[in-house]
């Protein structure tokens, strides 16, 4: 299997983490999106979106969509409840994840990391979406361990990926006392 | 079961959809996003995140996330494809309509639909990228009569809901045929 993706963007590390954690075999081929590498004609027949990560297998087959990658590697394993009821929640935090939480937190990291801002550049509007998006998960996570009860799941590995760059798009996570102690136990979890 | 929703809204359209599709008993509770009653200290304790639709069981639990939502309520239904592959493919085009689709669709038909915009006071960046998101099912749908394969899937629900609505957001359908021609069957499906 082959992995396209950048190792600065945190959908990528997702696959990467995924891969890792289960022992599957894989190539990493780096993409520069800053160097338009992901709408290349050659990108796109990977991946129609033009954005990454994309997998390949070595039969051709190609997903992409960080969260339905890791869903699909992690298939049959611990990292997906099989109580109906927890990955239902498990869906929910991933769907939540890419809707009210990626494209705040990440975006502004990016603005940050890759083109050069300043925290004073950056849109208030997107910055107050990403405090709110954090509050959440710490009120989750005062409650239990991980997002989905006391199991980590891939709710985790989905919500840690640009949760744990916050600081690089200009979010203080101090006060955040449970989230702080979540990263650190699913970084542990997934041998960061 | 209650489902917390609007309507007008596409997102909660897919929740009785599926409801009236698998005929599972339901009560709709109308929540009126423009008067705020997603925000009110009740509705946030179904949902912290403010957002509709959302599901109650009679036991209480709450399920959000519009698309994580029908995927529990479909489990063990041939709407979820038994393949792992297939499932992967669904998930991957659910997830590409919330992030790549429904920001762009979705929120340009809210703007003229709820707000009242004209086409021309739209965002050029979002119109462009909806109009990316319309190729690119196009393009799907003219090599397979459903988004993946020739089986009806959840991933026909979730897109189905803000594309057969594009043209009140100003989208123009003509010239799509296969699209236009997914959207009769998929809405045969449902039997809308």
């Amino acid at each position: 299997m082959k992995i396209y993706g950048d190792t600065k963007s945190g959908n990528c590390l997702k696959v990467k983490w995924m891969c890792d954690k289960l022992a599957l075999a894989y190539r990493w081929v780096d993409i520069d999106i800053m160097k338009g590498q992901s709408r290349t004609n050659e990108f796109l027949k990977l991946n129609g979106a033009g954005q990454v990560p994309v997998v390949e297998f070595d039969d051709g087959r190609t997903l992409a969509q960080s969260n339905a990658i890791i869903r699909y590697l992690a298939r049959d394993t611990d990292l997906i409840p099989t109580v109906a009821w927890d990955a239902a929640k498990m869906d929910e935090w991933m769907f939540w994840e890419q809707y009210s939480h990626e494209p705040y937190i990440a975006v502004c990291r990016f603005q940050m990391a890759y083109l050069g801002k300043s925290v004073g550049d950056l849109d208030a509007d997107k910055v107050k979406r990403g405090y709110a998006a954090l509050a959440r998960m710490e009120h989750q996570l005062a409650l239990t361990r991980f997002l989905v009860g006391e199991r980590f799941s891939l709710a985790d590995v989905a919500l840690l990926a640009y949760t744990r760059v916050a600081p690089e798009g200009g979010f203080h996570l101090e006060g955040y006392n449970a989230l702080r102690r979540w990263i650190a136990e699913s970084e542990e979890a997934l041998g960061l």
